[in-house]
């Protein structure tokens, strides 16, 4: 099998600030500037000094996390395409990428925009986008790096984006999505096929691969069952790539898979790239699946922190944070203590975290700041403007959040 | 009874730009210039043609519900002291001030330095703050606006404002939290008494009064059984002011109450003022508990609405769209549609929701946006840069979230 990708990664570290995003009606006013670049801090400052709650980025962990993914699929016929939803941040982008990411995904044309803006050149946008406006934009994007692509799964939007494309003079890459689990997609099989063949005949795009993400698995409790089932999803997604092979349409990408899935996406023949996220910082969601030789999935490190700091103790055996659901995600379960046992974190409202006491392994007092495992990494990221990076305890520099509410 | 403020309302619309609230250490890198004005667009824009998800406010509805919450306590001894947590806007908070409104509330110090920097003078933080960086910065507060006031719960905090207070050459004003559910505030009875006693006799903080915060209550279930548990712990708290008072510490505020209980504080002799927050927005939360005469709590009407695409059809029933937890708040329930009957919005992912349809009054198919009533408006609103006003389905300027992500 050979390694496919769009492109090489694209130019590093460049585009300080630029425009952010294209607007609607009177675009210049209501774009902000957008800074990418690390934002040094006057003095190294202590986590324990932060103002909180604040969103914290445990550095080693993170490299570990980075670094042990990517050891692990340097041996496998696979490449890593992660997700940019994640971090929403060019310059963790650009940590994937040195480390040989062969691009990066973003969910939204929005956040694309930004990570085009902050120079990556290879951006697959994994979600259909179907509006006239937001088409235009995607257009712009493929103008301004050839290794822009994006999922199709309908094919009256694959002839809306030849219609762009050509209005633009430009060639527009389309990867088509399958329908894995009813979220986005277009049906195995025939339908598939037939969606290449449009896309084959219609001037100003090109098929440029396969996206088979199975979200609906990455979150399956025990690495058994999970593993069962995401083999049998991927190798459905294989043999309907075989057959649009069959029927005349090469296929140089199958990209899916995710930080659930990571080892065995990595087994199935077939799949090019696996578009990994949550391994970077892991969470509370992501830990109670269990990993394939522990009940907590371990694999990868905790390196996303948010500090929260104990304001009030109106009763006993309990004491209140100032951490609530504007500062950790409230999708599904609540954060964690990250270094402090027999404590547990009870939602308190948009302002307000409960630290109930069980047995606590460290006392726990009115002024005192703790550490959170964060409850859902990705909608927690998008709370912040910034991460706080440190090592031994001491963050020297802000790394802007640069796609923070770029959910358009 | 007379009616009781920190002051009349501050200048209104002024400070069009300010710094961006105290950052640590090297804040001028860190922080950024907030705009608090309206931003116009160039030319007015439809609803229909905004770039999905976008946050809507239908005008029309916003200024309903601001009025009739004014026309309701006209009549009443009582003020009206909106929660700012909800719009973290200056330009909602002034429409408020406007109608009379004595002050406004924050939940957090650097959402109330947005408010100070737009230009409102009185501010109440609602939460006690702790760690001397912070209450340096209410410190801070106070010099540039001396009706801005916080609340404590810990007579170890007094002392610690009251040196604070004393070195920055200032005079705080502390309002008395007391603890009605758990979260935060001091047992009412003695050991609000003795807090009293405590800023009465500590140099550089005065008493200002009272907060009786009753969270738990304000979405209870059912009017008649809200009312009936509202009532009692609203009478308890009058009756801590009265042993306050005999204790020879005159109590100007009673401040407490909120959106689910406003008419019901409105009836209960010794509350000075309401901090009535979600009433301007409502949302599906607030709706599901029941009005006085109504199975839907519609004294207020949803005027916080998110516009999103169908944006995939993988399968028959159902469709898929473009706003998930990154969109809309998930702590409680999901949101629901505006103005379509017979569909369900279910969760779709960080990205994605899934509309279900049972026997959908309008057909939704792909491209097509449909309008969503938040499902909790304040950590919604807080996902957000700006609010699209729109009048007769028409948008003119956006109104920037400014205190958005200030839950420091």
């Amino acid at each position: 099998m050979t390694k496919k990708s769009f492109s090489r990664r694209g130019f590093m570290g460049s585009a300080a600030m630029g425009a952010a995003g294209v607007s609607f009606g009177s675009s210049s006013s209501a774009a902000a500037a957008t800074a990418f670049d690390p934002v040094p801090l006057e003095r190294p400052t202590s986590i324990w000094d932060l103002p909180t709650p604040a969103l914290l980025v445990d550095e080693v962990a993170l490299e570990h996390n980075l670094d042990k993914m990517t050891r692990f699929y340097r041996s496998k016929p696979a490449e890593l395409r992660p997700h940019g939803k994640t971090h929403k941040c060019p310059i963790i982008a650009n940590k994937q990428l040195e480390r040989g990411a062969i691009g990066i995904c973003s969910a939204k044309v929005s956040e694309a925009e930004v990570m085009v803006d902050a120079g990556i050149e290879s951006v697959l946008i994994t979600s259909p986008v179907v509006t006239p406006d937001k088409i235009a934009r995607v257009v712009a994007l493929a103008k301004r790096s050839l290794e822009v692509a994006v999922v199709v799964d309908q094919a009256h939007n694959v002839r809306d984006y030849g219609d762009a494309a050509g209005a633009a003079g430009v060639t527009l890459k389309l990867v088509v999505g399958l329908d894995m689990f009813g979220r986005t997609g277009i049906a195995m099989g025939q339908p598939a096929i037939d969606l290449v063949a449009t896309i084959d005949k219609t001037p100003h795009v090109t098929f440029a691969g396969l996206q088979a993400y199975a979200g609906h698995l990455q979150h399956i409790n025990g690495w058994e069952t999970r593993n069962q089932q995401s083999v049998e999803a991927m190798t459905r997604a294989v043999e309907t790539k075989a057959a649009i092979e069959k029927a005349g349409f090469p296929v140089p990408v199958l990209t899916g898979g995710g930080t659930g899935t990571y080892n065995m996406d990595s087994e199935v023949e077939g799949i090019t790239d696996v578009q990994v996220g949550s391994y970077l910082f892991m969470d509370v969601n992501y830990r109670n699946i269990g990993g394939k030789t522990s009940a907590v999935y371990d694999d990868f490190r905790p390196s996303l922190l948010v500090l929260t700091t104990a304001i009030s103790q109106p009763r006993a055996g309990r004491v209140t944070v100032d951490a609530g659901y504007k500062a950790v995600a409230a999708d599904h379960e609540p954060p964690a203590l990250y270094d402090i046992d027999g404590v547990s974190y009870g939602w308190g409202g948009d302002e307000h975290g409960i630290l109930q006491f069980r047995n606590p392994s460290r006392r726990i007092e009115v002024g005192d700041k703790v550490l959170l495992i964060a409850s859902h990494c990705d909608p927690t990221v998008n709370l912040y403007d910034h991460f706080h990076p440190y090592r031994d305890e001491k963050v020297t520099e802000l790394w802007p959040i640069a796609a923070r509410g770029r959910s358009q």
